[in-house]
C-alpha cells in the first residue's frame, strides 16, 4: 500500500482548492480505514471553496474537504469488532462524542461536542479516509457507489420530511438544490396529497417535475402565495419545508403554511431572518422545527427503508466526474445546472 | 317523488334479508333526504344476514340494512344550511351525538351516544336515506359512485394505516377482507419499506398482489412466523395491521412483531382472546390501539387526500349487482371469491 | 326583569371606556341567556381601552367590551337542549363557527371565522350576556366566581404549558402577567424540575414567587442568559414559555433554549421579530409553536382537572372591585401593580 | 484491598440464597470496580430467592444475585474514561450491547443481547461490583445512598408514567408493591387530577395514600370498577398503571379504562392472559403500551430532574438492614408488610 494519496483540500485562507499528494491518514485504535469510491459535493463544499464568512471562522485550513463519500474497508484498527476488510460502508459525516448528553438520550444529531468531516477535521476527497467505528454505517452492496455516497445528504431530507410527516397532507417544498429535490421525492414516496416545488432556477424545477413534483413555481414568474393557496384549496400547504435558507423563500413559506400547519427549517441562512410572528406562527397556530443532520442512526435506517420503499433518486445525479475535474463540477454548481455531482477520486468506471 | 321505495330490510329476527317496497322515510329538521346511487356490502351486513349472536343482541329488526353509500341530494330541512338539493355526497354511518365528552373533544370516532345505520336505525340499501346533516359528506364529483361508496369503509383503513405510522416501515396485515385489502393500497402509497399480505384464501392474496403487496403469506401453506421474520433481517414487522378478528391472526401477528413495534386491532374478534402479555407486549415494548371507525372528520380528510395522491382502489371492486341481486352477492362474500361488491338500488349504469 | 342593563363599552373610536345603561341583548334561538357573577380584566381590555393600533383595526364601536366571565343561566332559547335556568356556566370567548375545516377536525382554536365577544361582538362587562350555547361551559359550584371567571384565560395558559410537556423539564416563562403567572404555577402542578420566572417589574416577581417559582430573574437587574445556563447545569431551558410579546424578551428566550428544547409563543408581539434561526432554531434542532386560545372543549377540561390536581390560584387574584370602579382597575393594570383583577357588574359579595 | 468480599448468592438450583465470602470480581478493561454503599431489593430478587419456573429458566447458578444498587468508585481499568475513583455512583443493571439496532435508534431498553445483573451474571448483593463503563450513572452526593439505590427502580416507574402521560388525567394504579408505589408518587408529582390505588395489601394502601394517593381501593372489600367510574364521572380512568402482573387486576383495569384510555403494562404475568379485545380495546379506541426497564439514559435524567422537582419517596422505605439480615428481608416481602428494603453489604450507618 502507497504510503501517499490524492486528496482535494483547502490549503489555507483564501478561495480555491488545490488537488495534492498527501500522506494517507493514520489508523487509529477505533479507526476504520476506507478506500474512497464514490463522493458527492454538497452545498458547503461550496461556500469552503468560495472562503465566504462562515468558512473562514469554521474551517482550519489545510485540510482536506468533503464529506459525503462510500468505500471499501481497508482495514482496521484493534478496537475495532465490527467490521473488516472488505465491507461496503458510507458514515455519517457528524463525529459525534457518544458522552454528551444528547449523544446518550439518543439525539446525536444534536451533539454538544461534535466535529464534521471536511469542516473540522479531514474530509472524505480523497483515495482514503480513516473513520471512527462509531461513524461508520454498513451499506448494502445492491447500491452503487453514486447512490451509497448520497445516503448522507439524502438523511437529512429524510430527517426533515419524516419530522413534519408528509402523507396524506400538501407539501410545499423552497429551494430545489439537492436536498429540496430529495424532499421532492420523499414526499412524493410518502404519499403526500400534492407536492410544489419551488424555485428560482428552471433547470432545478424541471428536475423537481422529473422526481414527481406535481406543480412547481419560479417565484420570479407569478405571484407565490396566491398561487399556493390556489392549489390547496385556499388553506395553504399543511407542510413547507424550507430547503433555501433564503430570507425571502423563508417569508414566503410562512405565508403559504395554512393554520395548524408544520414548517421545517433546514436552509441554513447567512442572517438574521425578520419573521411576522402574530400573522404567521401565533395566529396560525403553526409548529415550526429547525432540523440539523441526520438522527443516528435512526434516520440512516429510514434512509435505507426508504430505498427500500421504491425511492428512485436517479435523475438527481447529473453528473459524474473524476476527482481531477472538480473545477468543472464546482462551475457547474455556481451556475445551478446540476442536480447531484458525483466525484470519483480512484478508478471506479464512470 | 312517489311516497314508496325499494329498500333491503331484516324484516324480523333470524337470518336471511327482504327486498321490499316500504315508505320513503321522513324529512327531520336537520336532515338531508339523499337518492342513493351506489352501495357497498361490509362483513357486518354478512353478520346480519346470517343473525349470529352479535346481530342478533344489537339489531333491533325490522330494519333497513346497509350502511355504505354515496348518494344525490333530494331535499333539506329547514335547519340544514351547508346542504342543497344536487349536492353529491356520502356520509359517517356512525351517528354521533356531538354533545359528550369524547364528541367534545375531537374523539366523535368514540361518541358515547352512537347510532350506527343500518345496525341500530334505517340505513343505505335503499332508494333513499334521510341523514342529519352533521353526518354527511360532500364529495368530489370526479369520484364514481362505485368509488364513493368507498369512502366510508375505506376510512376505516386510513384511521388504522395512519394510527401506525406506516412510511419506510415494514408492514404486515393479516387478513385481506376489504379492509385488508385497502390497507395493502394505503401503506404502499405511503411508502411502507415493505407490505407482507396474509389471508387464507388464494383469491384475495391475489387482490392483495394486484393493490402492491411485496409478498403474500397462506399461513396453511407456509409457517407464518419464521417467514416474517426472514422478510425482515429476522426483526420481525414494524407495524401488524390486524384486519380479521381471528384469534390465530392475532397469536401470529403479535408473534410477528418487532420490538417496539406498532400493532393495530381492527378486525372484531367473537370471542375473548388469550394473548402472551409477557412475551408479546411487555419484553417488546410493543405499543397496541383498538381502532374503531373513522376520526370525524379528520380522517375524510385524509381519505380524500390519499385519493388525491394516487391511492388506486379499482382492483378491489369485483362486482357490481342490482339491489335485487343481494343473494348472489352474499353468496359471494360467504366463498370468499370477490373483493368489495357494488349494489346499485337504482339505475346507475353498470 | 327590566329590559336595561349597565354595561361597560366602547363608545367610539378613540382611548378610554364608559359604562353605561344600554338594552339587555335579545336571546337567540340557540341562545343562553346569562347573568354575570363576575368577570376579569385581560391585557387585551387595556389595548381596546387605550384604543392602539390593533384595538383601532378590530374593534367596531360602539361594543360592549370583556371576554372573561362567569355567571348564573337565567334563561335559554328555544334551540338550546343542554342548559337551562340557574346553571353556573362560563363561557369560550371565540365564538367558533363549527363548519369550516379547522373547527370539524378538532381544532376549533384557529377556526377560520371565529368571532371573539368584546372584541368583534358585544362581551362581559355587562350584567347581561347572551352567548351561543356552543360556546357555553358547565361550571362546578365549588369554584367561587372569581375563580370560575379565571378559567377562560386560565386555560390560554394551560394551552401552551400542556403544548410544551413541563414535567420533569427546566422550564423559562418570559413575562409575568397574569397568563405568565398561570403559567408559572401550572408548571409547577405538573412536576417541572425547575421553574424561572423573567419579568422587569418586582411586583410580578414576587408574585410568581408566591405560585412557585424556584427562580425569578429581571433582566434589567441581571444578565439573562448565563444566568439561565448557570441555572440548569449549562444545558439552558427545556422549555421556554413566552407570555410577553416583547421582542427582547424573545430574543432572551431562545437564547437560554436548550438544544433540542420546546419554544411556545403566546404573547403577540406588536412588530415583526428578528431572529437568529441559524443559530437558535437550526443549529439546536428547536420545535416552536404558536398557542392561540384554548382547545375546544379539550382545554376547558384539562383545566378542570388541573383545578382538581389542586393549581391553587388564589396568589394571582390580588384585587376585587365593583365594575363602576373600572379606572382604577385600568391603571393598576399600567403600573403593572396588579395580577389579575375581578369586576363584579352586580352585588357579588366582594 | 482484601481478595475476597461478603456476597449473596444463589449455590446452585433451588430455593434459598447464601451469604459467603467469594473473591472480588476481576477488572475489565472497560470496568468501573464500585464499593456497593447500598442495595435494595426487587421483586425479581424474591422469584431467584423461590426458584420458580421463570428463575430456573433464566438464573444460571452459581451466581451472585440483586440489581439496585450505589456505590462509590474504588478503581477503573484503563479504557476508562469518565470515571475515576472516589465518584459516587449507581447503575443501569441492564447491560445492554450497545451494537444491535435497538440500540443504536435510541431504545436501549429493549437491547436485543441484553444481559440483567443478579440475573444473567454477578450481581450487587455483595461489597463490591464491576461494572462496565457504559452503563455507570454519576450521582448527585446529595441523594443519600439508601435514595441512590432506589433510582433503578424507581426508574421503571418514571418510563411506565411518563409513556401515560399523566398530568391532568384520572390514574389508576393496580398494585401497590414498590414500583406501584412509586407509580402513586410520580402520577401526584406530574399533577394528575387524581390517582386510585389498588391493592389487596392493606399496608400498601396505607403506604399509597401516605404518598399521595387520593383514593385506595381493596377489591376484597369493594366492587372495583364501579367504584373507578364513580371517581371519575362515570368515564373511567384516562390512565391505568398496571404494575402488578396479576390476571384480576389486568382484567379490572382494562374494564375501567376511560374510551380513548392510556393503559401500560408493566407487571409480568406469569401465564397468558385472556381479554376481551372487542369490549376493551376496540370499541374502547384503547392505547396500550408494554414497558420494559428504563430508556438509557433518558429516563435516568428525567428520575433526576423528578427527584428535583420534589418527588419523595421516604415513606416507601420502610427497612434498612444489614445484608446478613437478608432472610428477614424476604420474610417481610413475602407477608407484603413492607414498601422497600434496603440492605447494607457494608458498615454504611443505618
Amino acid at each position: 500500500m502507497s504510503s501517499n494519496m490524492k486528496a482535494l483540500v483547502k490549503p489555507g485562507p483564501g478561495p480555491g482548492l488545490r488537488l495534492i499528494e498527501k500522506p494517507i491518514p493514520e489508523l487509529t485504535d477505533d479507526g476504520v480505514r476506507i478506500k474512497v469510491l464514490a463522493t458527492s459535493i454538497c452545498g458547503t463544499d461550496l461556500h469552503i471553496y468560495n472562503w465566504d464568512t462562515w468558512a473562514a471562522s469554521k474551517v482550519k485550513a489545510p485540510l482536506t474537504v468533503g464529506h459525503e463519500f462510500c468505500g471499501e474497508v481497508l482495514e482496521v484498527g484493534p478496537g475495532v469488532s465490527r467490521f473488516q476488510a472488505g465491507d461496503y460502508v458510507a458514515a455519517e459525516s457528524h463525529i459525534f462524542c457518544d458522552h454528551c448528553r444528547s449523544c446518550r438520550t439518543g439525539q446525536r444529531h444534536i451533539c454538544e461536542n461534535e466535529k464534521i468531516i471536511g469542516v473540522q477535521r479531514d474530509g472524505a476527497f480523497a483515495e482514503q479516509i480513516v473513520m471512527p467505528e462509531r461513524c461508520v454505517w454498513r451499506t448494502p452492496t445492491r447500491l452503487p457507489p453514486e447512490i451509497a455516497t448520497l445516503q448522507e445528504p439524502l438523511g437529512n431530507s429524510v430527517h426533515v420530511a419524516l419530522a413534519a410527516e408528509v402523507s396524506r397532507r400538501h407539501v410545499l417544498v423552497t429551494g430545489c438544490g439537492p436536498t429540496g429535490l430529495f424532499a421532492v421525492a420523499i414526499a412524493k414516496t410518502c404519499g403526500a396529497a400534492s407536492v410544489t416545488a419551488v424555485d428560482i432556477q428552471d433547470y432545478r424545477l424541471s428536475l423537481a417535475t422529473q422526481l414527481g413534483a406535481d406543480h412547481t413555481i419560479s417565484p420570479l414568474k407569478c405571484d407565490l402565495v396566491p398561487r399556493v393557496h390556489e392549489l390547496t384549496d385556499g388553506r395553504g400547504a399543511d407542510v413547507v419545508l424550507e430547503m433555501s435558507g433564503n430570507e425571502q423563500a423563508i417569508e414566503d413559506g410562512l405565508r403559504c403554511l395554512s393554520r395548524g400547519g408544520d414548517y421545517r427549517f433546514f436552509g441554513v441562512p447567512s442572517e438574521r431572518i425578520s419573521i411576522d410572528v402574530a400573522r404567521d406562527i401565533i395566529f396560525k397556530g403553526a409548529r415550526l422545527q429547525g432540523i440539523l443532520g441526520r438522527k443516528v442512526w435512526d434516520t440512516w435506517h429510514d434512509t435505507a427503508r426508504l430505498l427500500e420503499a421504491g425511492l428512485d433518486l436517479s435523475p438527481i445525479v447529473t453528473h459524474k466526474l473524476p476527482l481531477e475535474e472538480f473545477e468543472t463540477a464546482f462551475d457547474l454548481i455556481r451556475q445551478g445546472k446540476c442536480g447531484k455531482i458525483i466525484l470519483y477520486p480512484g478508478e471506479c468506471a464512470l
